[in-house]
């Protein structure tokens, strides 16, 4: 084989076949395909795209480029649960402990955030002495006694994957379809889970802006888990407005805490008990309805918010923190950003919300960058909120003042000011199974 | 200015300014930008094109990437005749000695060839002694006292070109109008000649398939080298079957220099004679029918075939090679393909006889590959004439017998007969000025 004649397949329309899509993957992780080629093959799917059958070829070539976890030693059904990444989504924080003190198993290797999107792993490294980076047989163990853990993502887990999100990252191939589904599944499918229930953001602040690209993006990835084995589920999700009021590490920590104690913002709470349930029920403990009652429960006595402090516990971290979040330690710096004119917030545009936060010292622009843990945005006011002149719509938090003025004007610029009060539209869209 | 957002406008069918494709070829030359970046980038160009202002400034980025050759010390006007590739094409060796034996100067820089297409100096190169490597000060003296010269390119000239054609050949983004227009214009503006005339082939054996395409290139490439100061004019010639009889280095210095004496094959010599008349023309020598008065003398009373010989001795070569060609070796090996059935030869495909003739040892696989000299094809049956079974079609030429099994497979396949008579096409289809 030569890649040539398959950057030329594609380039000409064709469909490659599993042999030709191993061959690269294979090629491309060991170094003998260079990263000119494979980018010219990534534009390449990015104009003439991937049917169902080469995406799932791509899928497990991207899963099966490196180690496979054998989670056999845990006892009891393993679920997981994976967001196609939002501003201010916390909801990994606050579903994952419900669900296990409800008697499923969480064994979760999450990601680190690059661009706007904050990682879980980044979030739970605000908890001082938390350790995102166990020994494998460690995490087991705590698994096994506690019901979760979290820890960083695995380097030698889907290295193809890793490879190509860097090389897509900087020559504008990440926008394609096939090219996210095999990124996003070909990792989920290399750790040892028996349900997936999916989180596809649509909206200003996601990959898909329209709920009919997100809809495709959660049938093509519900279909390639099934394909390999797993109980899948898919919610499509409104990101049209950043969930709940907290955006940055430490204070979403706070606000995911706040939510296990029954005390969260409604969207953020309400979107977390559908999650936890869908797990639930793909779980089989019981129909929809009957989840839900048993989350709302788990929330209410507590039992959630208990198993969150001793997984903390169990990793090393301080789980006074976590029950009594007042801890965390505020910015050095804040700032007030007041409304310019009065009315109805009509619309925002999210994805700048996460680009101010960010510009507050947040996120990350490159892999080197440190983050500010207490840096990020705490909201005032969100969509279908009325202001008055000069109310506050949002409180600003950094360790270094100069930033607020360039996250001022971000934030003002993406928040849009009108006289009719917006439609009210559901947070979950549609769910895809 | 960040690649990034090059190759991301270029992909969502955006035009370029002349800034960006500027900052792009300096950076890309300078080690700056990396391979995959410009990868993704051709390959979005693939796929959007470029516009006529975006290719002028891609070419003239392209010309000003190295050294810009200086010949203001050459006296009198300057021309060039470039042709864009074709089997068999040996006309620069009969129209640049017909052209300087009637008073323009030629000072010509030429390149290798990769592939199928020999390159001129590969050919040049079969005469012993002959060396393509003067340097500058030696080669205007010989065209000025000679009147042409012919040289290997510098590798400082267009630095850009050789970098771009490289990854483009590895990335299937060779095939590509305004990546096309800008490589060959950005070679030839970077050298300093008064006046350039195209040979833009058409057919099977060139890089545009269709007559519509293959002007569409001439058309920009004119109108290109006019804004660059240039007299430009280019002829659309036929390529849907070889030129001449001969394909293949020394066999092909072998027929351009009967072809300077008179005696060379019809097709071959009124291409020469038209591409000779244009130049002349548009050095103002006089009207067309003048000027072909002109070509037609210097062949009949041997003045071209003098000069050619006069710069062979003037570049180091045995000029009595040319004088006597019946000098050059021949190959080790010759084999006879014979015709399967009795029919006229209706079509042939150019390409693959290009292909039989580099599976002969004539051409390149790789930079690094030793070109067999005398390796080749000369044909008994060209593309109208009526062959019995059993007649010879070809003679092959190689220094190893094993090779001629896969030529001979791939001409034969090359190669229809049947029942009717083909209807003759001219060879020059259009003249673009």
């Amino acid at each position: 084989m030569r890649m040539y004649d398959i950057i030329q397949k594609k380039r000409d329309g064709g469909a490659l076949s599993a042999a030709e899509i191993e061959w690269f993957i294979d090629g491309y992780v060991k170094g003998k395909i260079p990263d000119y080629q494979a980018a010219a093959l990534c534009m390449a799917i990015y104009f003439k795209g991937m049917n169902l059958e080469e995406t799932t070829a791509l899928t497990f070539a991207v899963r099966d480029s490196g180690e496979r976890l054998d989670f056999s030693e845990i006892h009891g059904l393993r679920v997981d649960k994976h967001s196609t990444g939002g501003v201010g989504d916390k909801t990994s924080l606050v579903v994952t402990p419900i669900v296990a003190s409800l008697g499923v198993k969480v064994a979760k290797m999450s990601g680190r955030g690059l661009g706007h999107t904050g990682g879980t792993i980044d979030k739970l490294e605000a908890i001082p002495g938390f350790c995102t980076d166990l020994p494998v047989d460690k995490f087991k163990e705590i698994v096994n006694e506690v019901g979760i853990a979290i820890v960083g993502q695995n380097a030698s887990l889907a290295p193809a994957d890793k490879l190509l999100y860097a090389l897509r990252d900087v020559t504008a191939t990440v926008d394609s379809l096939p090219l996210i589904v095999s990124s996003i599944m070909g990792k989920k499918l290399a750790a040892d889970d028996d349900c997936i229930v999916l989180d596809v953001k649509t909206g200003s602040g996601s990959f898909m802006k329209t709920p009919q690209k997100s809809k495709e993006l959660a049938e093509w990835m519900v279909e390639i888990g099934k394909r390999a084995g797993k109980r899948m589920r898919a919610l499509i999700t409104d990101m049209d407005r950043p969930l709940g009021y907290a955006i940055g590490n430490s204070l979403e920590v706070v606000e995911a805490v706040e939510t296990l104690k029954g005390q969260g913002p409604e969207d953020l709470t309400e979107l977390c008990v559908a999650l936890a349930s869908h797990i639930l029920e793909l779980a089989e403990k019981g129909n929809y309805a009957e989840c839900e009652r048993m989350v709302r429960k788990a929330i209410e006595d507590r039992t959630a918010l208990d198993t969150f402090a001793k997984m903390v516990e169990a990793q090393g971290g301080d789980k006074e923190w976590i029950l009594h979040p007042e801890l965390f330690p505020k910015a050095k710096f804040k700032h007030t950003v007041r409304a310019k004119t009065k009315g109805y917030v009509v619309s925002v545009d999210t994805e700048s919300y996460g680009v101010a936060s960010l510009l507050l010292g947040a996120g990350r622009n490159t892999k080197e960058d440190v983050i500010d843990m207490a840096a990020g945005i705490y909201l005032q006011a969100k969509t279908g909120d009325f202001v008055n002149e000069g109310d506050p719509i949002a409180i600003l938090y950094s360790e270094k003042e100069e930033r607020f003025a360039a996250a001022e004007a971000k934030l003002l610029e993406a928040t849009k000011i009108g006289e009719n009060k917006p439609k009210e539209e559901p947070l979950v869209l549609d769910i895809v199974e």
